[in-house]
């Protein structure tokens, strides 16, 4: 499975209104979203996982990567590709052990110095953020374009930034090499999620 | 290691006060615990990482199990003993194949049904309760004597009862050939946890 990040989609139950999240995930990737992060941090580890084996299944279908946040337990479980985790997760040397060599493993990182760490203990992408104020975590520290291009610098390992991206700041990032843009309300919340992801799609492109 | 779940120590920090949770275990230990379960349902993964590193320190020097509650994946990080799962947690089938044979599955169950299906799932202990009304877990459901009688009736595995055993209350479980109690606030939410829990084992004995 070749890994496209460039429109990273990061779920959000608390989003997407009635529609099942199968529903909602679908209409993502019908819409181009290059690849799915199951966030659920508010839910039983039963009820992750049922979500997760859902998700899994239009995941597949659309041949995108799943990605778990935290569980590394339940990635296994359900058989993802990858498991996404934030500074106050398993160490990531912990989390590489128990995954192999051969699924994903994405850090999130908000500055220079963890990115280094992150790069040292093996991850195989980083997520970096939160670049703007974002509804969907209002606790998140913020990271300045200036300390974004530090760590552009500093690895080759594929970036992801995060935190309030939308339409109109889509294409700051592509001038400093960003390789993907995680999208969740910019997409999930919208009432057309297809039409919102095409949108996000001709933003990253133009 | 030789498995006695006469007097099982489950943990919660908010019981312990100003003590730290490696000291609590190890004067739980020192008075006659013969096991324990790391639950600490309110913290980071990785807070309950390092607590679990911290605990299982205590554990090898007195050659008791370790079991983490829930999280497979922060077991086999730091090399627990086993995992315990309730029944909002991943199911047991996809815990026992991501531990394997050698370490040890607890199950919560709260009725014969429930008991049923761990054993078909491959659990190797039951933990059965709640027995009494307790302030660790308020909204656990209750079973009766009669039920309980019809689980041990049921099955040979290993039974741990849980849920207000106290001293005044453990004989009740001995004649109904219950292997375990689970003690939680009667040991670690007493001035002197050591003496408790001799007071317990006592109790357990007589």
């Amino acid at each position: 499975m070749k890994i496209d990040y460039s429109l990273y989609l990061v779920t959000d139950r608390k989003s997407i209104g009635e529609r099942t999240l199968a529903e909602a995930v679908e209409q993502a990737l019908l819409g181009g979203c290059s690849m799915v992060q199951l966030r659920e941090k508010e839910c039983s580890a039963l009820d992750f996982y049922r979500q997760a084996l859902c998700v899994k299944r239009i995941t597949e279908k659309y041949q995108v990567p799943l990605i778990l946040n935290d569980r590394a337990d339940i990635a296994l479980a359900v058989g993802a590709d990858g498991v996404h985790i934030g500074q106050s997760d398993l160490p990531a040397r912990a989390v590489r052990r128990l995954i192999g060599e051969n699924r994903i493993l994405g850090v999130s990182v908000s500055s220079l110095k963890q990115a280094q760490q992150a790069v040292r203990d093996g991850a195989d992408y980083l997520g970096v953020g939160a670049m703007f104020p974002t509804k969907s975590k209002a606790d998140a520290e913020r990271v300045s374009l200036e300390e974004l291009a530090r760590i552009r610098r500093m690895s080759d390992l594929p970036i992801v930034v995060i935190g309030g991206i939308n339409r109109e700041n889509a294409g700051l990032f592509r001038s400093m090499g960003i390789d993907g843009l995680a999208v969740i309300s910019a997409v999930l919340g919208q009432p057309d999620i297809r039409k919102a992801a095409v949108r996000m799609r001709e933003a990253v492109k133009s």
